[in-house]
């Protein structure tokens, strides 16, 4: 059993990071978001002159079980063909990856084909694929455990390596439809609201997608002895390998108060498990962006976060919270080179 | 009198740029605004691989003569101290510039100071300051002119070097004042919901403010025989120098068929100014953010312009649209980098 020891920000410096901002040669509070940003940086990093070393991209694969029952648009087959199209530099993760600087690892948790020969994708399989939740639990206790020693390690190596920031994407056809039952379950949002178009599911999709996931709820509520379900239970009875990696590798870089980019709906979905687990994640949490797919805006309200982009985009991969990179940047920026009131010689106004 | 011919973008490419977007590797639709910001950028360019050559933003600075009237929190002064900060690197706009590879051209349109001697600042200056338009127009129609033709040399210049996308911010204290009157006059929104707390005024602030821009409006309305004014006289009578400039720019512009970043509340009054004379001129106009200044949301929904960020910024300058960039440079890349799906070798799922 994985355990981890994370701990909120000391908040003995916010007034000492107030006072910077505040003095910064603009009206008070003009920055808007970019404020509220480099405090929750400079928090967590405790220091006011943030930064933003290395930052580092975790692209994790993998199948789900649930996929056989037709809750996709897309074919099973769509997931190990865009991680072999990832290695190629051709997808929306890699031009956002580039144009930002982020070193992108492509990792294969658990796709149903065997990736371990071709070049560019790291082999961390744990199953090809995982079970079909319809009937049984996607993955065991063992699988889980392993699944979050992924999520774990690969973080270690980027820690290792100097990363202060870590931005998280996902492939795995019919991944919205765990995560609309995580955020049905952690948030008590009725299970019809948490469901959506995923890549783009017509009405008689999405209502066979209503049916088959209110099937699995049910039956996962009666296979548990008098309701008695834990958040672990929750997690591995419906998680991706991709996601369950997702969530080690948020808990372990928040462990070591590393900045985490939250993307859209999976990941976030992700976000929300990890921090049912350890509420005080959260605070090294950036949230990247609202998308497109029905739910998001209400689960990012349940969480209590403020994406910094609303763009309709619904691509995953983690390119909407690649996007938003460049306003962390500049929040770290306006810590670091914009001039205060003395040293530029400005009137004081307010 | 200056003329633009400003045409609107040939549309014979829309059927093929639309065509490009819908076969990149990604669900139809997945990328949100980029795709449709990629379209508008391709129709503007007539290509379907657009580029961002050489960004430039002009910083224009000028007073008003609003401002002896108590309408800003700010001093007049600031108008100077910040030109000259911007000169020496540690200014908001300054940062973002630096972030994004803009080439920042500082320019004394009409600030109440000697600027002259200041290495940095290109000196276009049209007077010191515009009038006080409680009482009289702020400016001739020679000044107008020439302050037209400030902006279009600018963008000549800019062109010349090989620039496709201009990007606009102004520093002039009291510039909230004619953005609204112009906001009210040409939006046919009451002038009261135009008005807002500009760079930081108190509730009585904002009373005296509207108190004295409804003055101004029915003093404006009373000079003019039997109401028959003209776009031109409600530009020149209210206008600040910068804001004319930035008119100017923008029309240039876009009948160089540049790619135009509108910024903040002021500049989006330019922006709505420059199309009420030229309404094509919207076609080349990205706008950048939404900002925190009452009546903002609104004047761009009258445009029927939809920002890519909304930051609850409200520093000027042209900070909210540099920060809007990369996703422009998001949405271009996405046409150039991003396979489609016969190369990527991916199942069309839709």
């Amino acid at each position: 059993m994985q355990t981890f020891h994370i701990t909120p920000p000391d908040e003995t410096l916010r007034p000492l990071i107030q006072e910077k901002i505040d003095n910064l040669n603009k009206p008070k509070g003009s920055l808007g978001r970019l404020e509220t940003l480099a405090m929750q940086i400079c928090l967590a990093q405790q220091t006011l002159t943030p930064s933003l070393a290395h930052p580092c991209h975790l692209l994790l694969g993998g199948d789900h079980g649930i996929e056989r029952e037709g809750v996709s648009v897309s074919p099973r087959e769509v997931t190990w063909q865009q991680m072999i199209n990832f290695t190629r530099g051709g997808g929306g993760v890699n031009m956002f990856c580039r144009q930002h600087g982020f070193h992108l690892r492509i990792v294969d948790v658990g796709v149903d084909y065997d990736l371990s020969q071709v070049p560019g994708i790291l082999n961390r399989k744990i199953a090809p694929g995982t079970r079909n939740f319809l009937h049984e639990p996607a993955m065991t206790l063992d699988e889980y455990d392993r699944t979050l020693c992924v999520g774990i390690d690969l973080v270690n190596a980027c820690h290792a390596e100097g990363c202060q920031v870590i931005c998280l994407g996902e492939m795995g056809i019919a991944n919205t439809s765990p995560s609309s039952i995580w955020m049905h379950l952690f948030c008590h949002i009725p299970l019809d609201e948490c469901i959506g178009a995923g890549a783009g599911l017509n009405a008689a999709g999405i209502n066979h997608k209503r049916d088959i996931l209110h099937q699995a709820l049910d039956n996962f509520q009666f296979s548990i002895f008098n309701f008695q379900f834990s958040i672990e239970d929750i997690i591995r009875y419906f998680g991706g390998f991709e996601m369950v990696a997702a969530i080690g590798a948020m808990l372990r870089a928040a462990e070591l108060k590393m900045l985490i980019l939250v993307d859209g709906f999976i990941m976030t979905a992700c976000a929300l498990a990890a921090c049912q687990l350890h509420p005080a994640a959260k605070a090294y949490m950036i949230f990247g962006h609202c998308g497109d797919e029905s739910g998001h805006r209400r689960m990012l309200e349940a969480l209590g976060a403020e994406p910094l982009l609303s763009l309709g985009m619904r691509l995953g991969e983690g390119t909407g919270a690649l996007c938003a990179f460049p306003i962390v940047d500049s929040a770290v920026r306006m810590m670091n080179e914009m001039n205060n009131f003395s040293n530029a010689n400005i009137t004081k106004y307010f």
